[in-house]
Formats: C-alpha cells, structure tokens, sequence
C-alpha cells in the first residue's frame, strides 16, 4: 500500500478526553475514530489489526473444533422475557420497537439466541457435543463509555457456547476452549492472566474464569499467589481467616467494656486520636438487599465485597442503607452501631469470626465497647467470606504465599453456564434411554475490539504504537527520505516488488513530506520493521530499524527480503 | 468436517411460507433458520457459503484500490436530519433512543456515516482520490419481509464509498468498481445483467447501474434490447414515441366528434363492447403529486410509470387521486373524464403526442369523443416519457432491436452521487488554487446475503443445491455408505487425509444413517463432488458423482485427488 493514497491522518494531540494510552494513540495514529460516546470507525489501518485479530480466533476456534455460525442482532424481546434477563439487564440493553411494535433487543451476548436455535436443530444425544462460535458486533448501553474501545457502547465480539449431554463433556469443552484463549492470546502478543472470576449477571453453576490482560489501567483487581497457582478477580477471591475460638478462650477475656469516644465516627478517627489498631476493631454497617435490612461485621482495615455480601445474604444486590435507616433500625447514627444488642440479623466475615476481640460500636452516641468477644457477645451463627482480600495476606487456598495485586483489563471470560438458558427456553435432547434431558452448556467470549486495545495499551513507547507481529497492519514500513530523489525512487520501488511477492506486508511511505514527518508517522503506527531509504540507497544500503529493540544498523538491499522473512515465524 | 459432529439438520418439508426455491432449499439443506420475519441466522453450513462470498468480495475490492474501514451501526439521527434522509426513509429506518434519550438509526446503508468520517480525514486535494469499503450487517425495517435472504430487515452488505475531486474522477472510480462488480458476480457463479437504474432515494445527479441476478421470482422487470446493448430496469427504461404532427396534418383531421357509451368507463370496455382498438384510446388519469392535482394522457395500451411521473411534473411521488376529488376537478366521474377543455395542468406521454387522432373521455357522463388531435384539441405543452417501455417495443436508443422482458433479483447497485452528500454534510476539501470544494462521489452496494440467495435460485435441480464451486461450503461430500463397514472405513479416512492434505475442503459423511438418507441429503446439500463409498470399497474404487452434470462414473481411489484437483480452477 501506498501511504499517499491510504485513508491516513495521523495526529498531533489526542481530545483530552482521550486518558489511556491506548486510547490517545489509536486516535493520534489514525486508526479509529469516535463518531458519538462510546461508538467508534475503523480507518484502514485500524481495520487491518481487527481482521488479523479476526482471522487468529478463527483459525483457533476451528482448530478446537468449534463450528462458526451467524445470529441476528435483532433479537426478539419474548426470548430474553422467557429467559428472565430482560429485567436485570436492565437500561444496559439498547432496544427498538418495529413497525409493527414488536420490540426487540440489540443482542449485547447471544445465549438466549444460540439456545433457541440449537433447542430446534438438535434433539438427540447422538448430535452432541457441539461448540458454536460467531464473529459479531455486539451493543450495550453503558452508562459511561470510555478509554476508546476498551469501554464502547458498539463492540466487536466472539462468542461461542457449547452443548454436551453430561457435566465431564462440559469440563472437555471448556478446557479446550481455555487452551484456545490461551494460544489466541499468547499469539496475539499479550501478557494476561487467566483469574477465577465472578459470575455476575451470566449465571450459571459452575467455574468460570476471566483471562486479564495486565495493564495499569485495568478497572479489574487481580489477587494472585506468590506461590500456588490460584489467581483470581477480587471480585471472587478468597480472603482468609478463620473461626478458631473455642468457649473456653472466649470465657477467659475481661467483660465487654464501654469507653467514651466523642465525635469519632470513623476508622481513621479512631485510629488518629486514640491510637487504635484498624485491625483491632469491628466494623458495623447496615446494609439493605432485596427489601430487608441486616447488619455486616468486618475488620476495620477491611472492606465489603458487594458480590460476595449479596450471595451470602442470598439476595440479587446489595447497598448500603441511608442514615435515616440506620437511626431508626439501630436506634444510633452510623458509626456508634454495634454488634452486641443489636436487633437485626447479622452477616459476619470470618476475619471478623477470627477476631479474639475486638472493639466496636456501642450502639449509643460518642461511645464504644472494648474487648467485645465474636461468639460470647454477639451470635456467630452466620459468618462467611463477605469481603475482598487484601494485598500481602496469605493465600488461604495455599497457606503458603501472599497475595499480591495487579490490575486487569478482561479480554476473555469463560463460563460453564450448565442448565440455565437450555432450562428456561427448553433446549432438551432424548438421552440414550429416551428420557428427556437438558443440555449442558458453557459460553466463551472475546471482546476482539477491546483486545486491540489492550494489546495497544501494553505495546507501546514515547514514539507511538509497537504492534506485535502477527496483529501489525504490515509488516514493513518503508520510508522513501526524499519523494523526488530519483535514486531512492528506485531502490524504493524494487524493494516493494520484492516484498510484495514474497508475501510481506508493506505499506511504502511515498509522500512528498520532510523525513522528520515521516519519521514521526512511522513511530506512532508501530509496524514492527521500518526500512529508511535515504542518502545512502546510491550505494545499496537501507537502514533497518526494529521498532521494539530500537535498534538502528544499516544493511545492504540484497539482505532486505531474507532478513525480515527470517524474523517472521 | 465430520458429519456426525456437524449442526446440520435437514428438513423433509419447507414451511409453507416459503415459496421460492432458494427460500425452500436453503432451509431444507440447513442452511439457514428465522428466528423472526425477515430476521436469519445462519448454521455451520450457510455461514460457510456467506464467508466464501465475503472472500471473493474482498479479492476484488482489494484488487479495486479500495480500502476496507468498519463503521458503526449505530448512527446518530441528527446525521440523517442533515442530510435530509431522516424523513423520507420513514418507518423503514429503525430506530432506538439511547438511555440518554439520544436517538440512534440502525444504518441501512451508509453514505451520512462516511461523508462525516471522511470531511474529518481529508482536507486537501492531494489526499484524493479515495474508494473506502466495507462489510457489514445493514437494518431495514422492511414492510413486508419475504423469499427468505432475498428481502430481510437485517442483511449483510458490501457497501463502498468514493471520493473524487472531478466527474472525470469519479468516472474512473465507477468504471473500476463497475468492472469489479462484474467478476465478484462472475466468479459467483452467477447469470447477471446489468442495468440502468432509477436512482429512487438515495439522489445523485449521474449515472447508476443495477446488476441483476436474472429469474422468474425476480421482482424487477429488465427491458433488454435485442439489437444493441442498452438495458434497463423497467422503472427506467426509455419509451418510444416520437411527437411527430404538423399543423396541416392536424388541419386535415376531421372534427373532434361525441358518441354514447353508457356505463363504458374502463378500456377493457371499451374495446370488448365497441371492439376499439387499445392503443386508439387516451387514457385519461388524474394523479396528485405534493398536494397538487394534474392530468396524465397515456395510451389506452400503455402503463404509467410513477417514478417517470413524479420526474417529469417535479414532484417527490405521485399516487393517483380518489374518486370524489376526480369528481371534483374534472366535473365528471373517471372513465368520462378527457383533455379536451379538462381545467387541469396537463402531462401528456410522448405516444399519446405521437397520436395522429385518438379516442377519449368527453369529460361528460356516458360520452367519449372520436377524432381528437393532439394540439389541436388540447395543448402539447409538456410532453415527456413517463410510460413503461412494452415488451416487443422498438428499442429507442437503437430503433434497430425491440425489448425483450426478464425477471431479475437486484445484487448490486452502484450509483454517481455527485455532490449530494458532501454539500449537505460538508465534506470540502482545498483545490490546488486554494478554492474550498465539495468532493465528488460515488456510492457501490452489494447484497451479500441477498447474492447467496440468488445463487441459490438460479443454481438447483430436483435434488436440491448444486453450489458454484468457488461458493461451495465444502469441494467434496464423501458418503460413506456403510458406517460400520470396516473396508469402507479404511478407504474413506485415506481419503479425507489425503484430500485436508491438497488442501480441498471435505465434508465426509460418516454417520450411521441409511445409504438412501445420505444420498438425499447430499442432494440438497449440494456440494459440487460427491464421492460415494460403498460396496466396491474394497477393489478400490468409489463413485464420482458430479452433482451439477449428475454424471456418475466409477473411478479408482488413486485417481481422486487429481480428478478433484484437475477439475478445481
């Protein structure tokens, strides 16, 4: 391709609304453009790197067996009302009425669609297994688009659902399909993190796991052991402590103890005026899900984990309650209530259960009580793991290691989703003894447009983008220094001809513009090989830069086409 | 593929609604499934031909010089306010609110889109000429969805965009695409024609092209010239007669003269009870156009064409006016309604010019005149061609050939927009001396889901699909007769190696079904090899059944590979 004639325009500054890395340079290099909040274009080059991201989940989705195929975006309202996600969904579902007023949803995931296919494509256990897989653009209305394409509204995806007869066929579905994001992944040039994940509004029974490109940006925390395997979202991961007192030792501590505390309604405050440990003391909040009030317990230098509270409480969601609530159930403003005496029921972290005592609330104003005993002065009858871990604590799976954290953008999210959707739209099949039975299926998604800009967000430098090679709009950018310098014109053009028949990508910086322009064009695409053809093109000689070492050497034409071949797989 | 493995069901019966082959077959063969009117998913099967179909688009749009972006679906309404489309498309756009109450179109195409991305990319002359494609599912809220893929609310189109600085420009872009157009259709396998075309909604002041897949269920009527090679849609093509009267000629007719022809008001009256020959009447008709009225004198063997209507009187659309407001105007009811002394503009067909004397209404109940002449007894102010052209018609580009008539399925449309679009949207850029002007374009559609299923109209038997063989979803269709047939088993598994190592795409059909249901099933699938694996396993040999001639012939295993491969382009 040549660069005068590509749709191109790179940038000086990117808005100001631009704040990730990757989003200032996809829009600075010319790759995409916003047209309104959260919905972008794909110029050329920006097209190139989707359909080479395209083209590598194909071939991996083929390769473990998974057949493509093609569902609507318009999707029947009824079906997602019979699948009960209409409601929760909520205003995150973009809908339209025909003219008919039939209503419909623009597909955000498409298991109740695939669930409904399937249910009248296969009736029989001899048909199954099969795994399905689609290269779609997916909508949801998020409330705050942002960072370009790692937070959109219209969004490139690859989803795929497989069907099997039993739970061990479900387990070979999704250990395949976790190879493939692996490999996928690994070809794509990301350092990511596959991490026990949350389920969230997908349901379903079993495992799931998020695959986390790492990136400081991430919105997602990742708790990872220092020394066994496990590695989770914080969301979902397993934060110690456990319920080791016995009678006798609760026995043995002094009474509960009031101590007048005047104004100090907080953690920190009574960590800075009384010099109090954060960990020593009990947190009391009171918390509203599904229409009923009840009480949480955790360490003060703790925090809730909504996720884990709401499944603890065996409600949909949870939050906190207003202050009015709380005086009129606690009889106290917040930060006076306490544990003991308290008339509502209590949800209590095991670090808290963990606790030989501990200071909390009195549940009278300006004061709290000392040497509270978890067991002897409230009831431990409900205790659970309803907060998030904490960097540097040990991993309770190992017992060994330590938490450490890194943040995450999710890339990939896996799901053995089980009966739900072939339950609830009556995706059934005749078992071998002809009773009726039904699927079990699991769903696989890649959001291919946010991987683009993941894998920009962590491959780049102070002069632009460094793509990897196999997602690289080309492969070799040839800078021609001087348009009208005949010499260069030459060696310039012989080596396009030789590159293009050997199959190499390139685009030929042909422009009549300063070599400084070009210079600086060139660092913000990022393709990884660019050949300079300046003063020296008279004597045979280009000078070869890699982009991702730096380096610079001059070598002589002849090598051009060997070298770049032989640093291709 | 293996079959057994393969989401493939097919269908004994379509449902009754389908009533075109290609609708049948393709639902039959399972390749594609509604999941509601005019709304399509495809299987394994139907995706695979859809990709081939992509496939040959991109090599030829590629090879054009065009460059392939993604825009969004989701377009802000206030671009189609501005460029006034927002109204006329009516409830064919779909439409949504965001949660903002931002309201969005669902593109069914997208000139408002690429306009505003390109104004923002290009700013100068130098930068042009650019053709930008891409390919992408398109909504439209169709009336009355029908014949399966052929008229949908959600498809999948090739649409592409050029952007000139001259008509000379833009006439090299148009011919290029025009050229391009001609080999995807080629090599699609397809009987097409190209037409000229009325450019209907999407305006442009140049020339524009329909490419037509040529069958009976076609809803378009092609007017082809049997001499030369001018060829139209019906909507378009060009009507004869030529206004050829003097006034001594007028002179010497006799007196417009009334006669009785009680309860006589239609043509068909007219010429079974006082046998009139047709094409001696003037029809009479009273049309509203943007609320005015306004007579039409067509012949009484002619149709009107509203579309040339509308054109010749200036006016959006054209629909004929009821009967109390004829009623009203003309003082007689229609049937009696005639130019002659009519206090209405009147719009007169060239054929009805070219009439030395003819039969019309008398504009008074129960009465016709004879003998009345064309600009003697009402004025030939404006005349112009707004009739069908007729089947058998001489041809008025050549006055050599006459029309023959054929069905056609529009595929593709290719347009020259001019400045339409860019004025509106204001897409300038800076001519060499400095000048701000509009950029010239161009506008090339293809039905890409439509196209599939035009193949697949023109190209069945009575067995069911015969696949073009670049289209195929596999080259050959191995049966094995016998599943648990151990000879069969060993021919067939080195035959499918030895064919994935040529690299042919093998569909083997191994499951334990009859040999009667394999054979009826690869009849409908339609993959252009059958080989058949049966009794003769054993000495070697297999069936070569080719399925578009249904030749048969025995053949040795050895002999396949190369068979297939001689046999491949």
């Amino acid at each position: 391709m040549r660069q005068s004639q590509l749709l191109l325009t790179t940038l000086r500054d990117a808005p100001a609304d631009a704040e990730t890395a990757s989003h200032q340079l996809l829009l600075r290099a010319g790759y995409i453009r916003m047209l309104a909040a959260g919905i972008y274009s794909y110029l050329p080059l920006g097209r190139r790197v989707l359909r080479n991201i395209e083209h590598i989940v194909r071939e991996e989705m083929d390769a473990a067996g998974a057949q493509e195929v093609l569902l609507p975006s318009l999707l029947p309202a009824e079906l997602w009302k019979e699948s009960g996600r209409f409601e929760p969904y909520g205003k995150d579902l973009m809908t339209l009425m025909d003219r008919h007023e039939r209503q419909f949803v623009l597909g955000p995931t498409h298991e109740e669609a695939i669930t409904a296919l399937v249910r009248g494509e296969i009736s029989s256990y001899r048909k199954l297994p099969v795994t399905l897989y689609q290269v779609q653009t997916k909508f949801r209305d998020e409330r705050r688009p942002r960072s370009g394409l790692l937070r959109g509204r219209e969004f490139q995806m690859k989803d795929a659902y497989s069907f099997d007869t039993d739970r061990e066929g479900l387990d070979i579905a999704y250990n395949r399909m976790f190879k493939a994001y692996e490999r996928i992944f690994t070809r794509c040039g990301l350092n990511f993190k596959a991490v026990q994940a949350n389920a969230g509004a997908m349901g379903g029974e079993g495992g799931n796991h998020e695959f986390m490109a790492l990136a400081d940006i991430g919105e997602d925390t990742l708790a990872v052991c220092t020394s066994c395997d496990y590695a989770a979202n914080l969301e979902e991961a397993e934060a110690g402590g456990t319920w080791i007192a016995t009678n006798e030792q609760e026995a043995a501590q002094p009474e509960a103890e009031r101590f007048h505390t005047p104004g100090l309604r907080t953690i920190d405050q009574l960590e800075e005026q009384l010099q109090l440990a954060t960990h020593s003391i009990i947190k009391t909040l009171i918390y509203s899900g599904d229409g009923t009030l009840f009480a949480v317990l955790v360490r003060g230098d703790h925090e809730v984990n909504e996720l884990k509270l709401a499944a603890a409480a065996g409600v949909t969601a949870v939050s906190l309650a207003d202050n009015e609530a709380v005086r009129t159930a606690a009889g106290v403003e917040s930060g006076y209530v306490g544990p003991v005496g308290l008339k509502l029921p209590l949800i209590i972290d095991k670090a808290v259960a963990a606790m030989e005592t501990g200071i909390a609330g009195a549940g009278e104003r300006d004061y709290h009580l000392r040497n509270v005993v978890p067991g002897r002065d409230f009831s431990l009858e409900h205790v659970a793991d309803i907060r998030n871990a904490a960097e540097g604590e040990t991993c309770p799976k190992c017992e060994k290691g330590v938490y450490h954290f890194h943040k995450g953008i999710e890339i990939g999210h896996i799901f053995k989703l089980g009966t739900r959707y072939s339950e609830k739209l009556g995706a059934v099949y005749l078992d071998a003894s002809g009773r009726n039975k039904p699927m079990i299926m699991g769903c696989y998604g890649i959001g291919l447009s946010r991987l683009l800009a993941a894998v920009a967000e962590q491959s780049h430098d102070d002069e632009g983008l460094l793509w990897p090679e196999e997602l690289a709009p080309y492969q070799v950018h040839i800078l021609q220094l001087s348009a009208k310098d005949q010499e260069q014109a030459v060696v310039v053009e012989a080596l396009y001809n030789e590159l293009a028949r050997a199959g190499i990508g390139t685009l030929l910086d042909d422009r009549d513009e300063r070599p400084g322009v070009k210079f600086k064009d060139a660092g913000l695409i990022g393709i990884p090989v660019v050949l300079v053809v300046g003063k020296s093109a008279g004597e045979g000689k280009v000078e070869y830069w890699d982009r991702k070492s730096g380096t610079k050497e001059i070598i002589s034409n002849a090598e051009v086409v060997s070298r770049i071949a032989g640093g291709m797989r």
